[in-house]
């Protein structure tokens, strides 16, 4: 049963993590499935309700529902910690204790995400407060990769591979070995903001039923499939026993989410909250940084990262940012329309609102960005004069893509290009990576 | 700077996680002290309020701020990792996993206390809910203690060896050696309730301003008089460092809950909520079971287990339990009389609860109680008629045995009440167990 450590051991031990991980998936899809509807009166009771403003009447749906697979999960990694170790102490070799921390700290983070995303959803908290709390979340995991890799060096891409220049790069340039340079703790920065990252992204990519847990959904199958090609190529036994503690979290984390993703698919019986984003978003974290993929992370965050991207120029104030961007539902025909941000600073309404006009470098990004199909532009018929841009979100560029659109049916061209842009993410990952390096990074372990 | 492992090493290096604990013990103190005043107002503002019924016109105070030093020490617990880890990589031993794996499950089964915590605060959880789920947050530290230490057999005292009269005993009588006998899984089973008990016992024993957090810092006094007694006679270094692992946290803990106790003394400027009683009482429960003295403990909770042991006839409904059993406030001369149980079953308030007059052999008992003045019984003048009783709590009992007191003075004297009874503990715990075991413990690890 020495499933972790033992490269040689026969395959049904390497594999016995993954059996316990399906198992306890299916019960934990089990619990939640029967815990959501007893408890979902009681999150309204005390408050925690929103109003479903793309359905008719904007029914009042309980919030923070995701709090309830959250702590299933974090109990079924309990139940996983004696299942996977205790029978280890009787072995002749030493106990596993460098896997037995992994472990721990992952739950650690995972409970520290929770409680953040528990507070936000009860307080709101302001940006400023609880943006680099994943950070402190974070530290046990970094520990634990210090402590039992302490890989900190990258590999330089073939055609950048000169000293001079790599000489010109402050703090690092002067590391560069044989292809390598060494990021130091600039490595461990980095991986401390994929912990910032990844639970944020997936939450500011909301507001259609479905989409944050579809979203999870989607990227447990892609971290999955990227896993399995590891699981059945490689001949390494690190890499191999990266990836079944990966796929360990991430197979649990898919059961869970699946029972949240019943009741909050169209049309939504209970909101997700944010406290499910920032949790599934870290799960996805560590499995990324202790599975030691953490750049294929990025690759697969794509779509979150463009939304990021896109977002910026509403984010900080080059482009009005109206209070809520969430596509606008149309009560005559049932669909969704992109919601338009007020770019004349005329109304009253702007004035209210202290909203300046659009300096003229701006204007000139926003018709560029129309040429590429990247934002609608709606002008004044009389006067020409540009009026409204439709909000900067993925969401809505989706709807301009594609016109009008049923609730249930953006989500699934959102969530469909989510998986799109993984599997290519995959392919780019193994096999770009052997364009560029010269060889398949399948079989290396960073 | 190898503090954890290494016996022989210099001193200060021995001392090097004191002095960590006492620095950030200060900084927490600082932290929590700035920030309850500024978060106050949301509490209320969100529904985590009380009204303070010893108080003449029963101010509205914040409820549950028990959560920001919660916050604050897990934060500071954070910071130690890399503090008293990261240094040990470059030292020329292997890296201390199993202290390491101790801090890490400690800080888990903290962090999932705060989370029970927390929704018990919010939701108001039935007690079938919440009763076992310490148990599971203990989970990481019980596979820690077997993976650790799996010592499981304890001594018995010399006058029960006796090869018979132990082979009496169920399932572990066969396993008597040497005066010693194994509880094996019992004795896991032993520790579990170890982490449901002093969460739970802190919990109950309150309602007086000042006492939740005020029996908290007695506690700790108590732990760390414990502590210190062990650093500075034991010869033994896994003694030692048992011990240095238990200061390291009850250090912590005292700064973050002092910060509290000056907003929550008499008269309360906030309410410290279920959720810091329950850490609190975890991180009792984790200093003894890691620090190896969960025996131990059990003396210094002696009044949380005399008050627990107390209300039962009242908590099983043997004798009538009001809704709140706090003591009663007399606004015209600002002091605390005791709470009073009605007995005789037959006022309009009896009939509406469905108060059953109590049975014949319950009465018995009261008035033993009452010869023991364990309890204080009103006659009816004319009839000689029982009827009513003190209610069953140490709050009340002090009461009985003191008259009438101001809030501050009751509170003051239940703290010393614990003061006492804890050096009292510690000195039977070090001088009685030289007693019956014909050796001091002080030299002993368990």
């Amino acid at each position: 049963m020495n499933a972790f450590i033992s490269a040689n051991a026969e395959e049904y031990t390497v594999y016995y993590p993954l059996v316990v991980s399906l198992v306890l998936s299916f019960i934990g899809y089990k619990i939640t499935c029967l815990t959501i509807p007893k408890v979902k009166n009681s999150f309204i009771k005390i408050g925690l309700f929103g109003k479903d403003l793309s359905k008719v009447g904007k029914p009042v749906i309980p919030e923070t529902i995701g709090v309830i697979p959250s702590i299933v999960l974090i109990l079924l990694l309990f139940i996983n910690v004696p299942l996977l170790f205790v029978n280890q102490k009787d072995t002749n070799i030493l106990f596993p204790y460098s896997k037995f921390s992994e472990f721990l700290s992952s739950i650690l983070c995972l409970e520290s995400i929770l409680i953040l995303g528990l507070l936000d959803d009860l307080f709101d908290l302001k940006w400023r407060h609880k943006f680099f709390l994943p950070m402190f979340a974070s530290i046990p995991l970094l520990v634990v990769y210090y402590v039992d890799y302490g890989v900190t060096t990258i590999m330089v891409p073939p055609f950048l591979q000169n000293e001079k220049i790599i000489s010109f790069i402050p703090f690092i340039g002067n590391t560069y070995k044989n292809g390598t340079i060494d990021l130091k703790i600039l490595y461990y920065l980095y991986m401390g903001c994929v912990a910032i990252f990844c639970p944020n992204s997936i939450n500011i990519f909301a507001g259609v039923n479905g989409l944050e847990v579809g979203q999870i959904l989607v990227l447990s199958l892609i971290f999955l499939i990227n896993d399995a090609l590891y699981l059945f190529t490689s001949e390494l036994s690190t890499t191999k026993h990266a990836h079944i503690f990966s796929s360990t979290l991430i197979i649990q984390l898919f059961g869970c989410s699946l029972a949240l993703y019943k009741f909050n698919k169209f049309p939504a019986q209970v909101f997700v909250g944010d406290t499910f984003c920032y949790f599934a978003g870290m799960v996805f974290a560590v499995s990324g940084i202790l599975g030691h993929f953490s750049k294929t992370v990025l690759l697969f965050f794509i779509p979150q990262i463009f939304n990021f991207a896109y977002s910026m120029p509403q984010l900080f104030g080059l482009v009005p940012c109206p209070r809520h961007r969430m596509p606008k539902f149309n009560e005559k025909d049932g669909l969704l329309y992109t919601s338009r941000a007020i770019l004349d600073g005329k109304t009253a309404y702007d004035r209210e609102n202290k909203v300046k006009k659009v300096k003229p470098f701006v204007l000139i990004i926003l018709k560029c960005l129309s040429k590429l199909k990247l934002i609608d532009l709606e002008y004044d018929a009389m006067t020409g004069e540009l009026l409204t841009c439709s909000n900067m979100t993925l969401i809505n560029l989706v709807l301009v893509w594609s016109g009008p659109l049923r609730e249930d049916k953006l989500c699934q061209r959102l969530l469909l290009l989510q998986f799109f842009i993984g599997i290519i993410a995959i392919f780019l990952r193994h096999m770009g990576g052997a364009l560029i390096y010269g060889h398949d990074n399948l079989f290396k372990v960073h």
